[in-house]
């Protein structure tokens, strides 16, 4: 076994979820994780933990094909409900056979599902949980790499400092919730206003996402103003959105378009009402992400980006006296700040071409 | 996919475990077996049941790594007893990547973690349940066996008009049911005699064990008198007893040999005061098993053969007003009845040299 593996599988218990003696875990991985789930199950083992594995998510051909056969009217099943009660902690592990396992299910029926098995989906938030990416072929295939280029990217993501990265991302964290108004900048094509006063910025070190690296934060409704081009492509229902430009006036998008596959675009913008207010403002602060794989679990962490989520807006970032932005769908969209640049907050530049204030 | 492995999971599902919609199922198979889960989700998807899939049995590498890992003081796990409480109904897949996956693992832990996970087990064998197989690579090389030959022997066993199966062993059923004693005489080597008074002969055809093919009942503790050798090998904690030798005296074993692993057998036999006494006498009849390939689920219904098995007996066999034999193991033992043999109920001879007289 890569001798990264079970340093991998040392964050996540030690450093990601914290893992207690007596803690009753649930791993959800597919069989092409076995050497992480492996990894897993000897610190577990050593923390006196007891863990149970999974395999509900999405991309098995099991899956695939309960789906294909079913009427479409879903359960709550309600033994995995219990599963989910009563335990302590969720480590979801992402690693495919084949990343378009789903591609012939149709989107009702995937819509239907995830609704049923929402409450499943609230069960688990509610518990400590980490998800995290097993390098496998085909996930390496969709970042369009190598499978040892793609471990090696994987792994220094993965690999880091977390403790450093908590002090140097709270920088920003301090900023961010001194400040009341955003402003992102870049090239010709973007420049967006939004208020974040009275929501809270937090510091993803590595804790529910494995790599973390960013701080983020919920836009109050109704305060962003100004057009966005997202330069990095979406990839969304197994299709990948290029080129979408969006114009908003007082928090929600008013005109859309996209280069390639503006309907899906179209599909996410109109699901609801909250569709089409940013539930989400991220700066990605990890440099070992240089390079974009398909997977915003990388994508939205890289150095040198910012990303504005359509929808649902996360708990935790919502001040009290602020409404929160609800909605069906969450799609993260990615900005590239690298060059001709900047992040102002409250008229201030605190990140030029890519390069925060505390690091010049 | 081998269309075969539709028409298993179709038998499991519709016959082994009659599924009814909206139950609550969990499927516990390693990932070798993934034709099966897929063609099992196939059907419980007709059904509008809801499945999860769980691995947690024997011989994956992470479950070895936890044992290797953990200083033995194992904990019942509440989650995955959560899960087990809220469930429908069980399916246990057999099919290995390695059946020696364990091998390195030591006895005390096993027997410590096995211990722990009783309650588990208990509220397992509660619900409707079925344990099967699936035609995995290292299965078939356990039986010594091509993988396609092995696929073919599994199928062959397995896919059968169970109607049929039932009506053909309710012949055996009603005989025992109404037999006091049972004798058996093998060869010049084997001639034992018990009461099977007041406890019940269940008819296996295919529901918790698929394939079925064996009636069975319980010994009257005390009664068992006489020798036996058991001709075929007896697979135990990875190791192989071949010739075993037992004499018993007032239902015990008083004494025995075995011409390998000796010490095995006498580890099994001193485990606890009912590890020396049957609790089992069972007969099989499919006989479309008609090898030995290692692997009890299919050998103690071979045709022409009867297991005495030492341990524990079976709640459902015995009577009210009999004594139970309890134990910590159930190790079942096998005896050729192909030739030179018979098995009289109440001194009347019911099968000769493997042929039953309702055959004749």
């Amino acid at each position: 076994m890569d001798p990264r593996v079970r340093e991998h599988a040392a964050v996540i218990v030690n450093h990601s979820i914290g893992v207690e003696s007596g803690d009753d875990v649930v791993i959800d991985a597919h069989s092409v994780a076995e050497d992480l789930v492996t990894a897993l199950h000897e610190k577990l083992a050593d923390v006196g933990a007891n863990p149970l594995v999974v395999q509900s998510r999405t991309g098995t051909r099991f899956r695939r094909a309960y789906l294909r056969n079913h009427d479409g009217d879903f359960d709550l099943p309600t033994h995995e409900m219990a599963l989910f009660e009563a335990m302590d902690s969720y480590i979801a592990v992402r690693g495919d056979a084949n990343v378009t396992e789903e591609a012939d299910i149709n989107g009702a029926t995937q819509s239907a599902y995830s609704q049923a098995r929402q409450p499943l989906l609230e069960e688990r938030l509610g518990k400590t949980w980490c998800l995290t990416q097993h390098p496998a072929p085909a996930n390496a295939q969709l970042a369009e790499m190598s499978t040892e280029g793609y471990e090696n990217f994987v792994y220094d993501a993965v690999l880091k400092d977390w403790d450093a990265v908590r002090e140097h991302q709270a920088q920003m964290k301090e900023r961010l919730d001194a400040a009341d108004e955003v402003r992102i900048v870049s090239g010709e094509a973007t420049d967006v206003r939004m208020s974040i006063a009275g929501n809270h910025t937090l510091n993803d070190y590595g804790e529910a996402n494995l790599p973390g690296g960013e701080v983020f934060t919920a836009p109050v409704p109704d305060s962003v103003e100004g057009e966005v081009l997202f330069d990095k492509p979406v990839y969304q229902r197994g299709r990948e959105i290029t080129g979408a430009r969006l114009r908003f006036e007082d928090g929600e998008a008013v005109e859309w378009s996209a280069e390639k596959n503006e309907d899906v675009l179209d599909d996410i913008l109109t699901t609801d009402e909250g569709a089409r207010r940013p539930g989400e403002l991220g700066i990605g602060m990890n440099r070992d992400i240089d390079r974009f794989t398909y997977n915003m679990l990388f994508d939205e962490k890289m150095g040198d980006t910012v990303h504005l989520a359509v929808g649902r807006a996360y708990d935790e970032t919502v001040g009290e006296a602020v409404e929160q932005n609800d909605s069906a769908v969450h799609v993260d969209m990615i900005i590239d700040m690298s060059s001709d640049s900047r992040i102002e907050l409250d008229g201030e530049v605190v990140q030029r071409d890519g390069t925060f204030v505390f690091e010049e």
